[in-house]
């Protein structure tokens, strides 16, 4: 069985990562996406919320597994039998970014390699940051993030404002 | 079963080639190496040669298939129920390449995805062209292609002065 | 009044062309749309094809005029009266590409801009060359172009096949 | 009338921007320069003194006209009835910056156009930030900012020495 | 005699610094590693620290010199009677970079020269940043640093970890 | 004695050429300006014109010697004892093109050396190719090359049209 991670921090997950999740799921027997948490970076969302936003956008595609971790990318791959890393590439600043961490995790297993794939191009110049500052200049994001998301967003920069 | 296709014209296989070969064979459980005719561009080899090149290269890797068409790369893909084409990346130059024909295929073939695999920064700078041109200036090619490449190209020129 | 050209070889013109056009109308009292010929570069289309799918394609943009000549780039804006060359980027290639040129304009015509307008993502893959290319395959361009050039473009290949 | 705005935190103004302004001045019947103040974001220069800068270098320019504002970018164009955004641009870096805000801006605002200037080659590596860096390193800037900011800037560096 | 100053930060010196700097020595009679620092970055090493892995790594250069200072890096090329300032590049990104920077430096000093060695493709991904990170990751940096650095590296996180 | 090679076609030399050349001379003891000639490119001029142009253009050098080969380029350094082979760079995509080649070079010469310096900013966008093209137009290209090239191009125009 063929199977792939797309690890990353979904704060929160936009269309442009549930776009390659769909087109991975087609390549893969099994694709895991993962949160991996790295203590040093706040996230705008709990890993519960963003855990929950995961399972409901990708609650159609049946091979898809949702997950989370701490270790390593590559650690995980290992763990989890996955032969690839999936990454979405939108600029050259991305693809030079992914080159040098592909060549670290090359070094360091060597029998996990890191897959590239497009992101659309419609999609390509949405990040998690751009939504979160979209919502904040009370922008519609409904074309870059699925409805629960949407509503979390609006909500959480509300609470912000009661505070 | 998971099959992807990796097209070029191979003229000749490289090692920068090979290994994209190789790490693709581990990724899907077949993968179609197709030497794509293009009328227009003049090769190097014969397209027997090249066939021959390549299937000596391969010999050991189970999964991988040798073949050639005249068609387009996504009907190939398509005639042949891959999900996916193969590409590797070596630079920015590539990159930008890559994402045009990528694009260009999504709109022909929206079932069938391109990925990208990092070129092996040790073969980073080889092309079919560059090792070429070294054999024209008598240089060891040795390091970038395989035995029977190599002999093939000395002799190649060794022709070509001879005429 | 403030004036700007177009200037390309359109050949033939394409949906990424007329984006770029109708985008420009808004934002000048007059476009020209402007022919150059290169007497070195042999072109798909004569002259006066060329010619006449860019007027049936710009027909409803009453700001916009259809020229051709054989100068210099510079030179026409001059004799015309138009203070800006607009370009389309669809590219970091593309980006480079126009800096130079610019930077070269600028030096014969200090008192003329070039302008670059970002091509639509969905239309970012498209140029008149592919679209050459995927005719000779036998694709469906009609999202490329419009009705006429597609006609003209397949009329073309026929024509070209029967010789 | 067809109106431009040039947005920016110029902080402070260098002859990079004065440049792209009086190049964008002979484009435009008016260009509104507008600093955008982002609450997030600290500046060197408090936005009176910015404004004071900018009314300063841009006093011989009969059709530029000084504001500022805390909204959007694209908000700000639509309520003055600017149908273009104009940004400068120096390298491949920022031509892809730039591509990203277009995209989210051409989404929330189709009618309003991004449009791009070269950066003047003899300016291409100035910024606020590098001013800034070199002031404190004790260097002249009288190259890159006229007189009144290059008072200022040593004047600022003193004070923060004072204290 | 011919010299040129290799400036960084050094924090730590890893195998790719040490490649630039074997291959800069057979290029001039002296180098000069020079450690600049600058107060408002906080460092992972002493100052003290990085002097020694650098003294160690480089001892037998002979040509090799290690020197700290503070102040800008042209001002330290001209006090040391070098005509050369020499940088690694790993990436586009690192290019553009690199490029603006030395017009920065060409305006200060128009008769001190940058110059760009290419990194080495196998130590093109390695950098401080990356090593610090893959330690406290707890993995091995052999390939990457002496082998004092990594032991340093190493004894640098328990010291943090039990704090 | 430190010595390095400056390689090229040079047809015709240009100030950007001649900039790098002078820039060069002071970091070597002694600089050989190279002119390899590749039997399969034409030039526009003779071999003998471009040597005397660039014997002309370097007059004043007094550690620039002028010579022409027809090997390989490191092959050329490693004959005359020369540790670098000195490049410039105007872009992105110069960058990408001096790796490849340096990467090859170091490959079949380890111990000689790449060093790349970049263009000065208002000589960036000029090269032979458009230098030719400008005349070619008419256009004055007396900010670009000596007063000797210029003369010549002009001449070659009109012999070629005289024709």
């Amino acid at each position: 069985m063929k199977k792939a991670i797309f690890p990353g921090s979904f704060d929160p997950i936009t269309n442009g990562h549930l776009d390659i999740i769909t087109r991975a799921s087609h390549l893969f027997d099994e694709v895991i996406v993962v949160i991996l948490e790295n203590s040093e970076k706040r996230s705008a969302f709990t890993l519960e919320e963003r855990l929950q936003f995961m399972k409901a956008a990708c609650a159609k595609l049946a091979n898809v597994r949702i997950d989370h971790d701490t270790c390593l990318t590559v650690e995980y791959a290992r763990k989890h039998g996955a032969s690839a890393i999936i990454r979405g590439v939108r600029s050259v600043k991305d693809y030079e970014y992914e080159r040098d961490i592909a060549s670290i995790n090359q070094h360091m297993a060597e029998d996990i390699e890191t897959i590239l794939l497009f992101a659309s191009p419609s999609q390509s110049f949405v990040s998690s940051t751009i939504i979160r500052e979209m919502v904040r200049y009370g922008q519609d994001i409904s074309a870059f993030v699925n409805d629960e998301v949407r509503k979390a967003c609006v909500q959480r920069l509300k609470d912000e404002e009661g505070k």
